[in-house]
């Protein structure tokens, strides 16, 4: 695709360097920037560098803040003696919106993945090895994907937090509501058997 | 979805407010700047700035162009006698990218909607009546959407147009090559019988 602007180009190819993002669409978006007013196109670029200057971890935590510690770990209706330990921070967003849990959360920002280069040290572990001891921390939820990154990651982080006085969960796994037997894949569905709940009535 | 910063929060906004990106895409995608360096977001910024501020409309065809005429226009090798004439920059760079072309193009930067409000005033068509005389310019290609729009701008076009002595044409339309008989919708068949063509072999 030869576009008749090198500014044109390098914005197209900016916007393609996000994540599946591909330069057709690209294109259009940039085109829709290009008809758009001096100003909002300052506020738009504006937005990201704010953001990148401003944003900081919660040194709890790890989730992102505009603070040093982020609204969660500062709220004192939380139940400081759980944490959740998801993957990211749109795990938190998600967890939040179900208004289903009072505990606390730690990021660890990524999952332990071989195939991708990602180790232990990459991520925030160590911070969470360093919170627990003389917290009051009771219980640990892990809230990793169900895959093979996210067995291992669990699996690593047991090995590592076993020694301390807790009590370790993680996210109940079977069919989802509202979706039909039939479609459930295999592993899912043998686990949701498995671990069978007592009937609600 | 509440999130817990007000600087990703306004990042977050900016990047929704492009067509057909929803809230949860432009997190996803903020969240994958926030994780650059600080001269990559800079950059990133940069761009769109740079691209508002040095981007022209070409003053002879209205292409988008780094100088004052696009390099389609300033080509001695182009049939200057043709126009093409097309809704939007990206169609050019479809056209082009056919290599099937070699005349010029006029953009028309829209389409005629009484449903959006954009009326023929809205359009560069003025320009286009004014570079047509004493240009030597002997055919006009039709070659916006088949859509009521795309005819009822046609037809405006033409009735303006019709006081030059110019010969007009519009793309072919019928069956797309490589798709089957059976799929293609009942207009583009019932045209594609009626403007069949000398067989070629």
């Amino acid at each position: 695709m030869k576009i008749p602007s090198k500014h044109i180009e390098n914005a197209v190819d900016q916007i393609a360097s996000l994540p599946g993002i591909g330069r057709k669409t690209a294109l259009r978006l940039v085109l829709n920037l290009l008809n758009r007013s001096q100003e909002e196109v300052h506020d738009f670029s504006e937005a990201f560098l704010t953001m990148k200057s401003n944003v900081k971890k919660c040194i709890s935590c790890g989730n992102i803040s505009d603070l040093e510690k982020c609204s969660i770990c500062q709220d004192d209706k939380r139940d400081q003696t759980i944490i959740c330990i998801v993957e990211d921070i749109r795990d938190v967003i998600a967890i939040e919106e179900t208004q289903s849990y009072k505990g606390i959360y730690h990021v660890l920002n990524g999952i332990i993945s071989p195939m991708d280069g990602i180790g232990p040290s990459d991520l925030n572990i160590q911070h969470l090895l360093e919170r627990i001891p003389n917290s009051g921390v009771k219980e640990i939820i892990f809230a990793l994907s169900a895959t093979m990154e996210g067995d291992t990651t669990n699996f690593f982080l047991y090995k590592k937090l076993k020694e301390f006085d807790l009590e370790f969960s993680s996210l109940s796994r079977g069919v989802s509501i509202g979706s039909e037997l039939q479609y459930a894949d295999e592993v899912t569905l043998s686990r949701s058997i498995i671990n069978r709940q007592p009937f609600e009535y």
